[in-house]
């Protein structure tokens, strides 16, 4: 992964930096130390690291305003990072950047029941929103596999999603309102706790801007209250092609489940040694989970069971009591666990139209045997979100340039298929050339254009997102050089 | 209203820029006569007129490229229009610009029931969408109150809603891509059959932008299985607090109506004596539509009456058949006609959150005697979604301008309640200079930034949505000066 030269007028300053960033900030919010700096010189993309040339931990959106003030003035490049989960290299900093965290910046600013809304400093993580108002029954739905750990930040910047976004959306359905800090310090309010925006309705563009539009510190999302219950349902099939007809025939139906969560063979076989969730050995395995009254729940999974068995399943097995239901997730929420305990593993994230899904299941299959590389499928079918996991040997020279090369081509597959590059993890380093695969000229000219009215010198998380060469050529010929 | 001068060079060229628009478009899709570009010199916001200088009917994206390309070589104001049934005066013209009329591009171009989308050229009517898709039990889901007659360029220019958006969401939620052709003739994609957008998602900010940013051509829309049925419970009150109040519990307890409708006394009594639906004579009527299969709607309405009883209804009618549902709602979907027959009136759009509907109705009715005019109010209160309806006499001198005062008030009292001046008609010039009371300068200035991209010579849909002196400021000093 080619990274952009560091600016050594900027190296060079790192101590005047660091002066003027420490007259801002509390003391415990600058590190300059290198070996504490080295703790931010990756997220969970680990295969590329840098360290940074200094952390800033800020408290209060105006701490981050003076410091992307600074750093405007300064020409610094800013990285900014929620809890550095980023499976897309998000986070990843550069030789001459500040990596601007927000994870102190965690507190709850409103609860407001009546209105469905929270309003939350970003760095809190996801589960924490939910844990802010589960005394009242109620949640923040969006559920990325690592809500334990991430923060709402980054949910925000890469508009994550997560099993059960079929029924209630991603980040983007549940975002109401941000604070922003542009990169010249300036606090913008954007959106509210009320459905709709005079003029220009500027929260889409943000919600998934990826750090390049601004920093996030403050957001208003919504809460739903629980429902009753929820049950999940197993069902086995002997092909690919046949589960992929199943959710298509139970998506077409307007049954709408909370997830279709959907593995293969590898997968499936993975998750079995690790967790003994008590799978079938099959080629495909369909959780699909419904919610709501004992009736609505019950009604549902008839309908969905009906359509199930009219594709003679291998197995079906609906959940009796909650600790069943318990082993029918855990298999599926070990999956990466179970993965990486079997082999070092890249976990890619497109998005195809459900119906394409037996035809990339079968072309992914010809390309694991051209390149030599297993892969395992585990994905939420319901809203055609794939997470392929190729399997390498981080080891053995050549293998991750096969594997990234492996991934490309399916990204480039979901693209063909009419689908896209990114599901939930945003572009981030990983996905950056492929853009020009996804978009004509024209249309990323229209993203680079909005870019450079945000940022712009091209300060905001450097070398992501768009080309390298795009992004250099825009640095010294965009609206930065006028 | 004041509007900007025309421009009398362009004015002088009319010839010329006439010869060079019918050289790339049909014979019968230019409009220069005086008489028949009259018909297009409003929209519903029938208050405001003004003929357009020429007027252009293309049937494909191609000519509308082309179109704008020539405006935008000539420096000719553009208004692009649908139906123009915008109650804001969106599709408004002034004197020296060409209106660019979508309607005659009303093809559907793709149905696919699989994967749940159709597409379509933008100029088609919103009901018309649901028509194509009928006959499998589908349908599209935003049901602005105009859509037998209003077109699908024009919802996603206002964002529009519905009575039924409570469930199924606005425009927004329902729309996942655009082809939009940009004033200088450029064709962009955005979006498309899938759930995510790599790099910047521009969709949101194209959606509700008024034709700021460019004209939307075609539109993949979301379409959805139809519910097995639907019935309506009819509930009033003693007073709109008691009614606010039972809506807010409604909401509260995660029961999700399809639709949520509110009338006060006012209201209640022009539409009784205009569709004789059998209302209760109270102070307060809600309409609440649930949907799914009969368990369900016997499931939601037994939690939904059980809420309402708790605050001792005047009176509770579940609609034992079609007929019955089909009165109830007849009442309500004849509102504007039945005030239309006693008065004159502007009907207002605003969005406040849930709770402080009490309050807000209560200052209403203040300002109602304060200005000495009636109000009625009709809203979609499950998503605080007002449309107050100030009664006044257009033959009066100077009770229009009283009336566009009082509505001021109206919508400024929804900002400092937390909510927004706009709900789903935009701002178009009616709401222009209340953008200051909602927005500081500096989150008006990324709107304005953004607008300038698309837009630098600020030459689409002039003098609508933001301010008139913003507007000529950045004509003259902003991007397009450069």
């Amino acid at each position: 992964m080619e990274m952009p030269s560091p600016n050594p007028a900027i190296l060079a300053r790192k101590a005047e930096l660091a002066a003027r960033l420490s007259a801002v900030l509390p003391a415990d919010a600058l590190i300059q130390d290198e070996v504490e700096t080295r703790a931010y010189e990756c997220d969970a993309l680990t295969a590329y690291r840098c360290p940074p040339l200094l952390v800033v931990l800020p408290r209060t959106t105006q701490q981050v305003s003076q410091v992307l003030r600074i750093c405007h003035q300064e020409g610094v490049p800013v990285v900014p990072r929620g809890a550095g989960t980023s499976l897309a290299g998000g986070a990843l900093p550069t030789a001459d950047s500040v990596i601007l965290g927000v994870a102190r910046m965690n507190e709850v600013l409103e609860t407001d029941y009546d209105n469905r809304v929270i309003r939350v400093q970003t760095g809190r993580t996801n589960l924490s929103v939910s844990g802010a108002v589960e005394e009242e029954d109620f949640f923040y739905a969006p559920d990325p596999s690592s809500q334990l750990a991430c923060a709402i930040a980054g949910n925000i910047a890469m508009n994550s999603g997560g099993a059960h976004c079929l029924k209630y959306g991603v980040t983007t359905n549940n975002l109401m309102g941000v604070t922003l800090v542009m990169m010249d310090g300036t606090v913008v309010e954007i959106g509210g706790a009320h459905l709709d925006a005079g003029g220009l309705d500027l929260l889409g563009v943000i919600c998934g801007s990826e750090g390049q539009l601004g920093v996030v510190t403050e957001a208003t999302l919504r809460i739903l209250h629980k429902p009753e219950g929820a049950r999940p349902v197993l069902i086995g099939y002997d092909s690919n092609e046949v589960a992929g007809a199943c959710v298509s025939d139970i998506i077409k139906a307007g049954v709408l489940p909370v997830a279709i969560e959907f593995m293969d063979r590898p997968c499936i076989e993975a998750c079995e040694a690790f967790a003994k969730a008590g799978y079938p050995m099959c080629e495909a395995l369909l959780i699909i989970e419904v919610e709501g009254s004992p009736d609505e729940i019950d009604h549902q999974l008839k309908l969905i069971t009906e359509i199930a068995r009219s594709h003679n399943p291998v197995e079906l097995r609906e959940a009796q009591d909650a600790e069943e239901a318990g082993r029918i997730w855990l298999g599926r929420k070990s999956a990466f666990g179970a993965m990486g305990q079997i082999n070092d593993y890249m976990c890619l994230d497109g998005t195809i139209p459900v119906t394409e899904l037996p035809m990339v299941l079968r072309r992914i299959g010809e390309l694991s045997k051209q390149y030599g590389l297993d892969v395992a499928n585990v994905f939420h079918a319901g809203d055609g979100n794939m997470h392929p996991l190729i399997l390498f040997d981080a080891n053995k020279p050549g293998d991750l340039e096969l594997c990234e090369e492996f991934g490309a081509d399916i990204l480039k597959l979901c693209v063909e298929a009419g689908g896209c590059l990114t599901g939930e993890h945003g572009v981030g380093v990983e996905k950056r050339d492929l853009m020009l695969h996804q978009y004509a000229p024209e249309d990323l000219e229209a993203q680079l254009k909005v870019k450079d009215v945000f940022d712009p010198q091209w300060l905001l998380n450097p070398a992501k997102v768009f080309p390298l060469a795009v992004t250099e050529a825009r640095r010294v010929g965009g609206v930065a050089a006028q």
